[in-house]
């Protein structure tokens, strides 16, 4: 293993945003950063060196789908994530609690922790802040998350304070199990829905028990978009400066862009990778179905600004033909197009700060989406 | 269009077996030599570089599929299926004879030729020798096939006289509507079931009206495996020695083998793609079905002789963890390692012809595939 360490610096600003680089034990990541969805060891319908490819350095794996299957004993047993699934890179793992609460059956929560069924076969298994720890540290994450509960949207405020208050006893919990290794790290997660009073003792919390990343989390779970730009307002300039700034679950360009504004470093989200597997596109002009026969007969690219295979080899109409024909190169193309938008997008966006010109980019950021090519991806 | 014209020349034989290098307008060709089947324009789950990297340099496309959609006027106006593909090599195309007799609804084959409905919307079609040449002639086909009709097997022998004869007849329509270009060849296509005598008379009807290559059509379609040798040993000699001689349709590594000792230059057929996408994997030392249990926790390779990915990056038990979790990156990676081991094996036997000792690759080839990794795929 090697022996540096986990560290983080801003390297520039431009208002909230910042220009950051982060050191681990699998290579250097520059932020703000989005991480490609890896659900269940693979980045669904990628090969890891196209998600490289994309300029991605950094991906996510939910713990949740690999303690069920394949298992994280089996995972570890055959030398960890990056290795399973030849990602050499950084992966960060979620805690499993979200999915818990969103996929699986039966589920009984108590202070100990979640007892749940899996939704592949029906197995009784207990989460708890420390088999998270556990099966994370199995699974060789190379940044932890802690273990918490997001309860639902909307909610009684007094439930979300329960619900925050325990997702604090539990990040103490996770601090404690945690097996620190240098160039690893775990992050704390602040909890507290839309209420900015919650947000703030969360944040005091986290800070007191000390993290070398705290995230946001319960947000993009059905509030509106103002909801969470204000949410995050109240919440990032009470997270430590020094620290990364993780949005987790978001999402569209446009909540990217706004939260990257607000001060957040790093996002994660299905949106790329599902919406490719959906005959879905990003583009700067805005967002496209391929099934749409408008493009029968289009012998131009998706995208003539993108790099990326899809739009540097391929027509409009090739791409139509592949989604009408269901033909596994059409989501193959598709999300390899998405991913390279969103990593073309990050990159934007940390040039911008590096250049103090965010405002800029941001103006003709939402200028040419506007431009319409057609409804976003759901 | 480039000027070159399209030759075959037979560079050293072994027994039957020959060695050949074919030049056509997109490209020379090594035989013998495997295509891999581009049913509806794209090798299925596959980038076209990635099925270049196997080694393939001719791939088929199929005149039904592409006639239904996207559309052969279609195509056309696209730049043709090299362009609308992204597959700058050769490419032959079927004359849609097979498949509209497997695939399509509600036939009435005539001397003319056969209407049929599309399997895919239920519309109306006509394909007759001249349709056919024009059609393939749109998608740009590297090597037009001539329209014919394949019998179902069993069936009388007089009606796959009738039939064979109504071929012949087909086969002059198609030389005469074939549109001639330098680099581009029009094969014929030798019919008569499993009877030497009606397989003659096709023979020499097709020599007399000259192909630039001939192929054996209507094997593989059910007859014993001793039959399909029996009627390549009987038809072989009977075709012109220096124009490429291609089996339709054929098929597992063991019939390529004994095939290409009989005299054969060309194959095509999915089952390595198809295999690719059920979980089974062809090896060298046998076959085997990755969605098996036992391979759950090998972190041995697939094929550890094998060079694609699939073999030198990831464990049989990724692999199995892909199928299982029904993760698009798994038929990616089978079909990969499938085409790969097609490409391998012919890369062998020519090398073997060309020194001579096709017999001893033979006997190590069953001694080796006969260690059993398990039953063959289906």
């Amino acid at each position: 293993m090697s022996g540096s360490c986990f560290s983080f610096t801003v390297t520039a600003t431009d208002g909230a945003a910042r220009l950051g680089h982060l050191e681990t034990a699998h290579g250097p990541v520059e932020t703000p950063v989005f991480m490609p969805v890896g659900t269940a060891g693979t980045v669904k319908a990628m090969m890891p060196e196209s998600v490289a490819a994309t300029g991605a350095r950094i991906i996510l794996g939910n713990t949740y789908h690999l303690m069920l299957r394949p298992g994280a004993e089996r995972v570890a047993a055959l030398g960890g994530l990056h290795r399973f699934m030849d990602w050499p890179g950084p992966i960060l793992t979620d805690s499993g609690g979200f999915q818990v609460m969103s996929l699986a059956g039966l589920r009984t929560l108590t202070e100990d922790g979640v007892t749940f069924q899996s939704h592949i076969d029906g197995s009784r298994h207990l989460l708890t802040p420390e088999r998270s720890m556990e099966i994370q540290d199995q699974l060789d994450a190379t940044i932890t998350m802690a273990f918490d509960e997001c309860p639902p949207f909307p909610a009684e405020k007094q439930a979300v304070a329960d619900s925050m208050r325990r997702s604090m006893r539990w990040a103490r919990r996770s601090r404690e199990a945690f097996r620190q290794r240098p160039g690893y790290a775990l992050f704390g997660i602040n909890q507290g829905g839309i209420h900015p009073d919650l947000r703030a003792e969360s944040a005091e919390a986290l800070t007191a028990l000390g993290f070398e990343g705290y995230a946001v989390g319960g947000l993009a779970v059905g509030e509106p978009f103002e909801a969470m730009l204000e949410t995050l307002e109240a919440t990032v300039p009470l997270l430590p400066f020094d620290r990364p700034r993780y949005l987790m679950g978001v999402g569209r360009p446009e909540d990217i862009v706004a939260a990257v504004a607000r001060g957040i470093d790093m996002f994660d989200c299905v949106m790329p990778t599902r919406s490719g597997r959906t005959a879905k596109a990003f583009t700067r002009t805005g967002d496209l179905n391929l099934r749409n026969a408008r493009h029968r007969d289009d012998p131009g690219p998706l995208d003539p600004a993108c790099s990326c295979p899809a739009c540097r080899r391929f027509s409009r109409a090739y791409l139509h033909h592949l989604v009408r024909a269901e033909e596994i190169l059409g989501p193959m193309l598709l999300t390899w197009h998405n991913l390279q938008y969103y990593q073309d997008l990050m990159a934007d966006l940390r040039q911008a700060i590096g250049q103090g010109s965010l405002e800029t980019f941001l103006a003709t950021f939402h200028a040419t989406r506007a431009q319409g090519n057609g409804p976003a991806p759901a």
